[in-house]
């Protein structure tokens, strides 16, 4: 049995996962995100088994963010009254389909139940990864003259592909391994909003393009595509910036399923979009606010 | 940048702990517990900064009961509508103050709001663990013939220590130190309810003392101390079960000012209490169970 000591923290508050080294060798991450009944889904729309899945997925997106390997996970729940273990085992079940996929597992956890007669549930997931073959990639060390990427396509999430997405773990660990991204976050409170969140933690700028956005089809069918793809957020894909130089070596090498689009380029101080009118302005960063609530 | 596999789990649900073995030699222990405001604590009664302080402190004793030292921490909270950043800060302090007792730094968050009006506090700490010179200590190793203990004095703890205690992790380094306790656990839902669960996943009964139980002062002034000892929950002492032998030397070396008590034998298949009338009954758990919310 060795002791661990002494153990270091090299990424702490503000990126998407923490980072600890250990003594020895070895280094370990850990990420933990609550998920509520009318924030983060809706118990009068979806199933506890949707819930179970979507809240180890969370956490789960959080390690590909930082291109690390899920592992183990722990899960606290909030009960409403009248909740028992029915409802446990359907919220179980959920958790272990979003784990399995990745070899992330449910090692411990918790119950308990509000005392409210109206309260809702909460379900907490705490999830460990570790290091690929690269080092964990973090949000604040986009450069100067950087592409900026995503994956897939962005907006309209609400309709259905928050509660059931697939986190991006292999997507990242093949962009780390093929192309040396400087920066990586996931996109879970939209475009708008987390570009600002890398750029100001990397103390740069960023212009994208009006024209490059890769806007999904539920978003194409909203009124404002464009707005919905922005500021939307839980589109759970991933955020990166890269060299140019390895921005090709990506797209030769590039062989899944899920697009990756470059959006734009890291530069000067302020986040901009170039509309397609021509026009350069400031991109506001109107998703979600963890304080408010709100869109 | 290592990469840990294989990794192990020796221990998973069931105990106070879930235990991660590395590839290499370090091993280390992950707790997670969710407390709610109505449940946990009462924020028309309790402060902000109590609330993290317990919060923090609830899976700090969870490392005590597995004899383990607490070396990181991450909090998410589910915040009330109209909460904002001075609530945070207060919730913050807390729980750095019971955190830095015992040297465990929180590293990382998640901040979420309720979009209902009335919906209350939830708070969830995950805390991670590294065995002291002894492995951890299980629930479920009592052994026939052992002397069941418990630290401090137990019932009544609603009356103010469960908002306000200190977590017994030196006193659980110090057992495991001098006595290598068979098992031990902290009783969290009450020594009844405590005392079935050790036993039960030992495989194993006890018969206890009603003379010898250690009542607080907070149950000798309820109308029914004993009851009030047994059942009453969150003491956040440690149960824990020890050969005769280590019993005696405990007894001898033990040096801190929180007492240690023996109250009772693990024997036989049953859990029983002896009654100061010599009368000899089941002892049936009826502590708080987390299905139900009710004691």
């Amino acid at each position: 049995m060795s002791n661990l000591n002494p153990i270091d923290f090299p990424i702490g508050i503000g990126d998407d996962m923490a980072q600890m080294c250990f003594g020895g060798l070895d280094t370990a991450l850990i990420t933990t995100d609550m998920l509520l009944d009318g924030t983060h889904f809706d118990l009068s729309i979806h199933t506890l088994e949707q819930v179970g899945y979507k809240s180890m997925a969370e956490s789960l997106s959080d390690c590909a963010a930082m291109a690390t390997i899920p592992f183990a996970a722990v899960v606290a729940v909030a009960l409403p009254k009248g909740f028992g273990s029915d409802q446990l085992k359907e919220i179980h079940k959920g958790l272990l389909k979003s784990g399995d996929m990745f070899g992330c597992k449910l090692i411990g956890g918790d119950i308990t139940t509000w005392g409210d007669q109206r309260a809702k549930l909460a379900v907490n997931v705490t999830v460990l990864s570790k290091p690929a073959a690269t080092p964990p990639i973090r949000r604040s060390t986009a450069k100067a003259g950087d592409i900026v990427c995503v994956t897939g396509t962005l907006g309209g999430s609400i309709q259905g592909k928050h509660i059931s997405f697939i986190p991006r773990v292999k997507e990242a660990l093949e962009i780390a391994r093929i192309a040396s991204p400087t920066a990586m976050m996931d996109i879970s409170d939209g475009l708008s909003t987390d570009l600002t969140h890398l750029t100001r933690l990397s103390n740069v700028g960023a212009i994208i393009d009006e024209a490059l956005i890769p806007i999904s089809e539920a978003a194409a069918n909203t009124r404002f595509p464009l707005m919905a793809a922005l500021n939307d957020g839980e589109d759970f894909e991933l955020l990166f910036t890269l060299s140019e130089e390895n921005f090709h070596k990506l797209c030769d090498n590039w062989r899944m399923d899920t697009p990756v689009t470059s959006i734009g380029r890291i530069t000067g101080k302020k986040v901009l979009i170039r509309y397609n009118d021509g026009s350069l302005k400031d991109l506001l960063p109107r998703g979600y606010d963890h304080l408010r609530n709100e869109l």
